[in-house]
């Protein structure tokens, strides 16, 4: 349950209002990279929680604080439409015909559809899609969600920090900044927590004797042939999890060519599809245990 | 650019066709934990990849293995779809309302738009989405997203795997579930070569002294008062990154409470909004500097 | 700037677990008659509020209470989750084709993606999108979209209602429906004190001389000749603003036959589209000018 | 069943193209407040009004106007987009680096997808979506709904008349603006047929005594303490329906802090997530219904 | 302008209603090989058209019959959602678990959001998305894309016959799949009356010269070395406009290994990325010209 | 399975870099005429092939070739936004409003989100949607949706080479326009060899005397009375196929006016809707028996 206060979080002034930045701010609003999918993420995480009790809590407090965010920006992208060329008087646009090309560069949708205010949408109008909420169920799935949004999301801010002079806006950017730090951290420490980035691979309830082990730690390379692929930390030496040992191997198809049985009738394929009928449907199941089974028979063929 | 080979990376067998896991499949195929995403993300991460080349070259390796894992699940789509209620006699479904009801948990898609083959969809028929590629040009937050992927992939194909007792479809899922491995790994060891969780925040090219640093390593806590803010790693004690030390605050307001200028007349509020007019528009700006300036005066409130 | 509670607003209590209803519920949760829109829907409308204070602090009330109302259905997803088909043991499912049955109604995602838990979608699975956030920036059309959503969600909460026999279920639902209520009298309130439906047309801030006052009460019928336009308040007698008198004419077109110029070289249409040229555009700019102007004089015709 | 004219509804003439009004009118067309969504609400209530069949025939009547709005528009807009920047000589844009500025706040599909004529989209380029259709199945939602879009629509059209200094635009959008009137009014008609914003709580089918009648007429502040909420004719005083009494309370949680069960083990979630095993899930169902049962007696906490 | 009938073009009639046959036709509604779409699609293209009179008649003519067959299916969707379990007395739900079976597979909105009617959305619920409207501005391209819905539809249509035994919706189906037949006939003979198939490659007003006509007729081969490319009419002989021969080429690479300039420091990369700065920045230039240059002189790879 | 080569297929250069036209280009990525949709289009056809090798092979061939072409355009945009306004210093943008002007015409997201990189979206920024991969399962519907795609997609290169004057740009895209050239005639020349587009309308396995022939090869005018219906390859004469004889008719209504039962009181509508009540329903079916059967007699109407 939820309750607000009438004052901002941090101080939001704009100075120099620009209806360009109010757009540019919108990514922050409602892009991939924004506040509503932080919100919206950790508060569905914490919903959903299943297990400690204090990741439920810790998932709820920031959620909540990112509403406020939300506020921030919302009114920073008010503000920034005061005073822009849509409102100023019809003269003045006739005869400077630069405030019609800035106008044009305007979210159109920011005069048209909100008279001057935020709308849930990315920099370029487009909405804000949930399906952009990652609430796996599993913690640590979720924490490396969860860093991905604070990292791009702290990107994000520094590229805008970059795109003003205001000061107003550069003092709201500096307080949105700093969060994103401590967010940053605080879901790092949380993997931390529970057993770092060399604990056993995500989920680690998967027993991994159940996985094909001997393409585990192996790095397949898809170049064609003659081209050195990138070594690293990943292409050979111990693995991370400290389970296995890495491996470059050159892609080779370990699997058949796919033959699917023809067209049923009631699917309505051109006849030509359909020559085989039934008998082929059944010739195909034949054909394809054969080539499962024959797989290993075939002789090497591929890219060398 | 790009060749292929006719023969799939690894087997794909049905023994058991069943339409509902071809359903579940979709999720791998199109959802936003599935394989067009990360094949999408890796390539396009490549494609705009400024800076060292062998992060680009890695990239590019992996998202073009990513590709064959679609032909894989497409493929294992279409096999489920064969010998599906769809294409029985109809006398076997009027005798057995039974094959009625599994067929109306079918995707339709499969039947109606497909004639039994996949779709670039979800297991709910939500077309995949490219909004979900995540490419920010800063390789240590495009890292994240990887890790992220992958974990969420992974926890997907274990979820798939309890969900059959094919044993061709177990045999796929647990190549599928290595590879996952494999690119956790090789992605977190991205992470460890340029620094590992204990480096700057990202971006480590933002020089902190700009951002508000009084509030860069401080847990707020929204709750109400007299509710214990959860305690961990994030809590107190030195931080991550060894650049602050964590501290945990109840959140009150730093900001002022908000006041807006008036509909300006060519938006077409309604009359009643509009009382202040330009008048009150000069009013406003003068507010809204005094409420910045004042707003450090103004006596502790909030929630308590 | 926002707070929370970890209690929650009302009880939500599962009696019996049902997967099929979790599936309902979302969409309570993200449904276009849902929670997610008119939270986020008043808020952006009190984020951008521009005239009186009391409005854009009502907005705030309520739309801080809507975020609880997610939560409380979020909660009640999660429980109808548990114990469900996908939980029990796999003889089970074998020994009972009805579960497996159900399953297949079930949202699949509820299991794939969230591991039991809601997700921020509707009950087909289709993302919630923020497109659906009214804010006009006139506060009488926003009062509408705002009776609307309490309106078409309220009709939601009963068809709910109708569909469930669990106790705690039914409990919720009588709490969520009250609310719905309130919400619906507390807008239609704003909507009197602001001029109630008898007021101008909205926006009332434009003149309405500067409309083409000829048509600003006629109902046009489109139906085919012989056939008689429905009757009603709105067919004849004052309009309810007092500005007019309502009359029904049958619609005859009051515009021209429109022609469009040839396509620009530049653009590539095929060149039988393209045998004008520029003569044919200058003749295109005459012709439209003779048919607007000799509009008046053309004969009536139409469909009679 | 549908039959069309030649001729436009009313004369469209565009006396100076302007690429940049041509984007803007875009909104009208397939923006939330655009003709495409009216014409489709109006003609899927009609398909699938089940009542009075005055009711049905009314909004067929309507929604079939509405077709040749969306005609005029997009007439309109291939108008604005002859004699536009992409279509005058290179040498031109070249000398005058305006132009080509201008045509960077051009909708870029005009011309590359369309070769100079509209889309069904918004001003951003949005595609329309049809989920904007509101069709609920009971008609007073409904007629809220549609009142909504004609306020919503009329605003836009008003905002776009103040955009545009051309005699052509201007004269056919003082048509719309006056269609928009006598829609509003219309909808505002049926609305008092069926009883008027004095009757009981859409829908009104539902019996009030099954609702939470002690929550119905309740509103509920979410401020922090210590700030008054808004009064209005919401806040005190009978209810608009004549069923109640307003009252006005601080929001204090009536409900518990939910307790989910453990994960089950087919959803692997990390082992650290799951100590209760299925003992865990048993508790669980206990607490829950202590939880229930005791919330009345937990002691007052909360905000205060 | 557009008038309508009460009457609907054909009977539709439903014998025994079926809510799993009215989810499957929300397919030929919504769905992207639906009614909607040639509805939208042929009056975009008759409202943008720009060259022969004629054709912009013929697309107007046939949109408008499409808002009709909107009609007949959401009047058939409604029709089928009449005696559907949902409205079923509770007791039989009860008794029979088989109803309750067959509700999990309906269209949870066709209750829920439209109480028994008809949504502007696919079989799986995912709203119709005018992106789908394909209106190029080239007749040609225009065509080929209507003969594509006109194919897919009557597939689609053909699809649905089969799936129903309803000797209604089989009449009614009749009639649809006789009018697609017809409409693709109509969109061939206008492609046969602009040069048919022989013609110039679409666009024909590009002048072919200036395209790189070394590999307009040329097949490339992608597949790894050793496998023989599939032959046909595409692979050898004149090409199909008299233009050209066609041969087959195994593809090699033509172009240089792309590199990009190091990331701007605005752009906040992390620092890892950024070792070569602005004289790395001026480097590349250089490379990339080099590389271009040099193209032709390097020793043939590939995959060989 | 695939495999990679560092090396583009083409050259791509770019001798001024324009970020407008980095915007421009994005529609050939992510547009719906763009290279990603026929990339997973042909593989998603290739991948559900039911039928002769030969076209399954076909469409992987081209299929893996359009994988290039996404990587030619992505290097593309992240070349012209190389020296582009953003990354200018910000003296240069202060002094010279120009840059400012066109800074506003340039895609947001390829400096907030990419930090100078292409994304998989069109040219107003809406992300590419997988909806748009038509695969029916039928060839010849298949092949003339890859037809569309690359007659769309030719188009747009042209256009786009209409755009620009940067000799590098225009090189890259003489490339490009050939390949579709090419890719246009391939699936013209399957067309050919499947029959052509005089068989039989598709699905050409349909038993036509199924369909109701009476309409097949009609042309139904929708024009009001006393309008010509245009004439010309469709409107008589034998029909392509050779089936039929092709004639034109007015259109009249051959079904009824629909009836719909009376709401179910479980879906809430308002009572004013529901006088019928279930001695209404059954009425109601007995209505439209009636009305179906009596058609025939009812007298001519309409529209005359």
């Amino acid at each position: 349950m939820f309750y607000h206060d009438k004052q901002l979080q941090y101080t939001v002034r704009v100075d120099t209002p620009s209806p360009l930045f109010a757009k540019m701010l919108q990514q922050a609003i409602g892009g991939v990279e924004g506040e509503i999918r932080v919100m919206m993420q950790y508060l569905f995480q914490a919903w959903g929680s299943r297990g400690p009790t204090k990741y439920r809590d810790l998932l709820m407090e920031t959620g909540t604080e990112e509403i406020g965010h939300i506020e921030m920006l919302a009114t920073a992208v008010a503000m920034n439409l005061e005073g822009s060329p849509a409102s100023v008087q019809e003269e003045a646009a006739k005869a400077n015909p630069m405030i019609a090309a800035v106008l044009g560069g305007m979210n159109p949708r920011h005069f048209l559809s909100t008279g001057m205010a935020a709308t849930p949408e990315d920099a370029n109008g487009t909405p804000f899609d949930a399906s952009h909420v990652y609430a796996s169920g599993n913690i640590m799935a979720d924490m490396y969600a969860n860093v991905t949004a604070e990292a791009t999301g702290r990107v994000l801010a520094t590229r805008l920090y970059e795109m003003t002079d205001d000061p107003g806006m550069k003092d709201m950017l500096r307080f949105l900044i700093a969060r994103d730090t401590m967010h940053q951290q605080q879901w790092l420490a949380v993997i931390e927590e529970l057993g770092g980035t060399q604990g056993l691979p995500i989920p680690n309830s998967f027993p991994q004797n159940q996985e094909l082990q001997e393409v585990s730690y192996t790095f397949f390379s898809t170049s064609v042939e003659g081209v050195e692929p990138p070594t690293g930390r990943w292409s050979s030496g111990p693995s991370l999890d400290g389970k296995g040992v890495f491996t470059t191997r050159a892609l080779k198809p370990m699997g058949q060519e796919p033959k699917l049985a023809p067209p049923i009738p009631q699917g309505h394929a051109q006849t030509e599809q359909m020559t085989g009928g039934l008998s082929g449907a059944l010739k195909n199941v034949t054909n394809r245990v054969e080539d499962a089974v024959g797989n290993s028979r075939r002789p090497d063929h591929g890219q060398s």
